[in-house]
């Protein structure tokens, strides 16, 4: 078993090629819930949808959120009505919120409704939410505290952060089968997803810290930054603000103690040796998903 | 000011009549809230969302709910995960129940958007749910107890009924606004509305009835049995398994003790004087709406 430690797109998109090297049912992915939201009544888990939709084949390229043909009728009409648009959700996408409110309302987790919408459209990698339980990442800005949504959407996360909080994070638990992911999976993997906000979050929820280091021998990070940046969102402006170094090496520094190799890109060489000198094991390949080939090429190097 | 008691459609197109014969600034409506809903995570208001679409002009006439140039895109797509689609709802009347959630999230009360949502479509009367609290109409039937929307809609109120419940009932309580409207209102109409469980949920709610009681002089009520059946739903059908006569007899002994005068239908004069002679006025009109002329003449006799 593979286990992916997971935010959104870029995980995605690694699952997606990971799926192509191994038997889908020897992965699985531990998802981040801090971005999660309740709008408009609706319990919405940004992470788990873009997984789940990319992998479904359902996702929206041209957006890169979301799901195909999608349209936008509701969203239109709650505008007219003078509700709070800022966050789009299709007509399509509304309905997979709509379900999943319902089912928690029933007595569901999200762990049982992130089957249940796999099983609906054929993913065939289990899915789970880090915990079942209500976190949420949370920015001190010059503007005030804001949610994840409102800082990475209202505010395009063009806003200076002083500080980040994993709201409710001490208080929750981890799923049972996280937990046991995390434990017998022969490789943990952490996405190329952002270590502040996608992938700090599942690391504070209680116990998978702890267990990511012990298992740091047979964990894998792949560096989101790549030449100085992020590819898309503020993987490198949180970075800098937190006092990181915005390279490979930086992220290299962050998981500090919990990985036991690390995946840089082919423009990073140059920070190799001195990862290497931490005592770290480098792997050096394309990191950019670009074309399935190019995915195929990191997929096969995290796994190798 | 004249106040009405009023459930969905039938109080809906008196609404609308009334509106025309006198200035809508003197007229309000005390709104059922015992058919409402949380479905999919969203607060659903089945009978102010009737008064306030047809009064906006905005309502469906074909399908008899809901809003006219309505698309269906959620519903679809929900059906096809599988999720609960027996009660419909359409991509434009989502953006209400969106709209009314995320304000109730906020604090605001169902009083306070009613009245937002009536501003923005042009509502000029006062639409007040009798109470703020939850309430929920539930119906004992041989397939066990079900919620208002089950028996009405799932089942199309097909269904034998042993006893009506309002819960929460007790512990409501009416909103201040609606207590003044009962304490100064010139007069209360009550409306052609399922006396059972459109009226009754509001007179059950704490000081409703007794504040009724003590206006009686100065409260008519519209029989909603015309010739020994109801125009629509199920009254009729309930009035006789509760061992009320099917008649507008039958609704004069429901209300007996609340109202001053009633209103027949003309196809009911043979029970004009069995009416009158339990102390009741009597007004002998059409009470079909079925025309515009037909619901002027309805609001005319109201306001005598």
């Amino acid at each position: 078993m593979i286990t992916v430690l997971s935010g959104g797109v870029g995980a995605a998109r690694l699952l997606r090629a990971l799926r192509n090297e191994i038997d889908p049912k020897e992965l699985c992915a531990v998802v981040n819930v801090g971005d999660d939201l309740v709008l408009h009544g609706l319990t919405i888990c940004p992470d788990l949808d873009t997984i789940s939709y990319t992998l479904a084949g359902l996702n929206n390229d041209e957006l890169g959120w979301g799901l195909r043909d999608e349209s936008w009728r509701v969203m239109k009409e709650l505008h007219e009505l003078g509700g709070e648009s800022w966050f789009g959700l299709g007509d399509r996408d509304l309905a997979t919120h709509l379900y999943r409110s319902q089912r928690l309302d029933e007595g569901a987790t999200k762990t049982q409704v992130a089957r249940e919408l796999c099983q609906r459209w054929g993913v065939d990698i289990d899915l789970l939410p880090v915990t079942n339980d209500t976190i949420a990442t949370v920015f001190a800005t010059e503007r005030g505290t804001l949610s994840f949504q409102e800082y990475f959407v209202k505010y395009h996360h063009d806003i200076e952060v002083r500080a980040i909080t994993i709201q409710g994070a001490t208080e929750s638990r981890p799923t049972p089968e996280v937990l046991n992911a995390l434990r017998t999976s022969s490789r943990i993997i952490i996405a190329p997803s952002n270590p502040l906000i996608s992938i700090d979050p599942i690391l504070q929820v209680p116990q998978v810290r702890e267990l990511v280091r012990e298992r740091r021998g047979d964990v894998v990070a792949i560096s989101p930054i790549i030449n100085g940046a992020a590819l898309k969102g503020p993987a490198d402006r949180l970075m800098r603000e937190f006092g990181y170094d915005v390279s490979c090496e930086g992220v290299a520094t962050f998981y500090d103690g919990l990985i036991g190799s690390i995946i840089i890109d082919e423009t990073d060489r140059a920070f190799e040796s001195a990862i290497r000198s931490r005592g770290l094991d480098v792997r050096v390949t394309t990191t950019v998903m670009a074309d399935p080939s190019h995915a195929s090429q990191l997929a096969k190097a995290a796994l190798a």
